[in-house]
């Protein structure tokens, strides 16, 4: 115990001389303003909300059901795999369904428990049935990765220290409950990936098989981008939305195309921005710092304009003694 | 227990071997060197540092009470709400005001501990009575967030999934630690934020109402940064200093204005460094991976030179088909 | 408890719904097939696997022994520095025994257990006589870090708050365990500190003394980069490789050096992107934003083209009013 916690009878002395009851009074002012303004829109909090803590156990949960030797738990062995995925699968899923019925409820008021125990389990169901198939596509991406990247030793370290995978995980379980109709269960888990990782992933982009992330901090892939298959992106690359077209009331339009659409076997390197609804043409490469509002043809190199002859050209990039300076 | 974990007995022999009594005696005499090369600007460690540990829980308290339903626990309804936030907010200061003692007793190495109690006293009162103000803020920026992004479903989605509230959240909490006179407590709350978002806004920044960082990584604000109301910035973008004066013996000049200044309706794209004290003006869009070191008049667009036409210039924007290269 | 989570009854009936069983008869498919496809490479799993949670713990303790009053619990004082440094350092090279044995069990499958836990004993007793040279060099990174900040009020703050004193902290642990022949702990050291900073900083590269990297988010330096003595980078800074030379089969060549030499006293602004086995000469300042692929003479100084005039030439910059576009 440290001299400054020592002190408490002196502390209570303070408490009302930080007006805590005028303070909890002018927040319940304010609250109740607020929701009194905001009556049609917002209902939250009555039921209570899905839980980034307890979704992040399901997403643990998730992954070593599908990698149980690798992000499982130590005692995790070939002979007792089964077992384990087994009795993780169904914690898992059990766990899920709680939050599901949590934005549902959020989200359909007017319909009756059971009916929503009902229908959340069926996104649960599908989403279990999904997971063989989200296994295989994560081999894919784990596979590219190693291929791609010369400082990788083995598929291990990659699963087990690549934090592209992890958001890739995330991604690949998020999307398939997005598309199931659990958009905020899954925004949820985007976003801890995205703390854990710095790559933003919303979980309504589409992404093909073999795509690879390396280092991957500032990487934003926005909600209706679609991504083929064996794709390369690079840290900081940016595949966004250019602007945002508005109604007579000047209210956005929710969920219209406005990410780009970028083709199988592109290579986008770091720092690249791509704004709006255009195409990457297959095979393309894409260099790093380059701000692309166009479509690119197939096979193409686009380049910041110094690196056209590889020489320094006054006007396009500029080297001057620093003493002149 | 792992195999490698059982073997006590043989690690016991290796700690000999690994020299450890030699090498706790070379540390302490680096230690004890340091410290006497640096007796007059050093004085840590001798009552103890603020905690990042404990302030982290402090911004989580004060959250709660902000947002009781939906950043307090699952127990939160609203027929307990006032009683909620009133315990909570006791708890939350009285441990900010034993965090904020370390912090005096620190920088004020001559005061009592009686005097520094009394300060820091002060201090809780004045963040006690500033945090409706905050509140009121804080929707401002929720509201902002909700309607810049396409991708938001709801004010409650926005609160709960976003890291621009989070770091927001934390900035405002922040900022007004840093003008009560508690700048490292508050740069300690901040680095929480950075930490957890990627987003990095020093608590010295001056931000108005209806701030919005979308995706927000790898976003750095300044210490002298000014930025006015309903500004939007994405991920990537720096308001920085460009240069740093230095008195005449080479020591920096500190705390200086020598960051942007950002009027009011300012959109900032992905990537954009922005650098000096300079003015963007009021109403200006700068776009993506810009790097830009002067004023800017208002209602401008600012662009990379290739965008400028919209089509593929030679010298500006290269594109060349892969088999050519 | 909530009302979703009492109706337990009810989720045993839909766990059979969920077709736990069949689900878990594929992934077990799935997982020998992949098996059978890739005996020869990969072995994880059978002895398990360096686990990131306990490196992290070592990676603290040992950051607590490196600097005792300001990194170590709040209990430790001037009197009891030592007592706390030897059973702490004691504490963390066990710990970091068992890591390293299943490190090379892992890597040397043929070898026998005892011979194992002399090697890794071995590299144990190294990097703990590393440690007192460690803690000198992250002195001059630390004093770099309070010179070259205008915001930093004292070398404690910088230290506790600063994500790059953490990231080179695991950094310089990370390269010592790499050069002593454990990539596989020292890439996991360096994950935790890209996942808790932003900074990705490959084990393999070499840094010199007094190196300072600004706020961080999304800084990138690759195995085979060389980084001088008293070098600053800031934010979004990449020290990457260009392109990846294939052997006759197309498999990538390991190892080759591929990322940028960078000498003494260079500062990199943020974003900037540097690329290839390319030499940027001592004294010389890279702008924010640049794209570099080709070697820079000794103090230069190297900015996107717009900045050369300090004015907005049209086709370099262009301003235009908001109304007229």
């Amino acid at each position: 115990m440290t001299s400054a916690e020592s002190q408490d009878g002196e502390q209570e002395s303070f408490t009302d001389f930080w007006e805590v009851d005028h303070v909890v009074n002018r927040l319940s002012d304010i609250r109740r303003s607020w929701r009194a303004a905001n009556t049609s829109q917002f209902e939250y909090g009555v039921e209570g909300f899905p839980s980034r803590t307890k979704l992040a156990k399901v997403t643990e949960e998730l992954s070593a059901v599908l990698f149980p030797l690798r992000l499982g738990p130590g005692h995790v062995r070939p002979h007792n795999e089964d077992e384990f995925v087994t009795k993780t699968l169904q914690i898992a899923l059990s766990r899920l369904h709680s939050q599901l019925r949590l934005e549902l409820t959020y989200a359909l008021p007017g319909v009756t428990p059971d009916e929503i125990a009902t229908q959340a389990s069926a996104i649960v169901a599908k989403l279990s049935r999904a997971l063989p198939q989200i296994r295989i596509l994560l081999d894919t991406d784990i596979e590219a990765a190693f291929r791609g990247d010369p400082a990788a030793r083995s598929v291990d370290e990659v699963l087990i220290c690549y934090p592209s995978i992890l958001a890739i995980i995330h991604y690949r379980l998020a999307h398939q409950l997005h598309q199931l109709g659990a958009p905020l269960v899954a925004r949820i888990i985007a976003e801890i990936a995205h703390g854990r990782t710095g790559i933003d992933i919303h979980p309504g982009a589409t992404i093909g098989e073999g795509f690879f992330i390396d280092h991957g901090t500032g990487v934003v892939i926005g909600e209706t981008a679609i991504i083929g298959n064996n794709v390369r992106i690079y840290q900081g690359v940016t595949l966004g939305a250019k602007s945002f077209p508005t109604d007579q009331d000047g209210a956005l339009v929710k969920a219209m195309p406005r990410h780009p659409v970028v083709e199988d076997n592109v290579v986008i390197y770091a720092g690249a921005t791509i704004l709006g609804r255009v195409t990457i043409g297959q095979g393309s490469e894409i260099g790093g710092n380059v701000w692309l509002a166009h479509d690119v043809p197939p096979n193409s190199r686009v380049l910041q304009a110094r690196e056209q002859n590889q020489v320094l050209t006054p006007g396009l990039d500029v080297v001057v003694p620093l003493s002149a300076s």
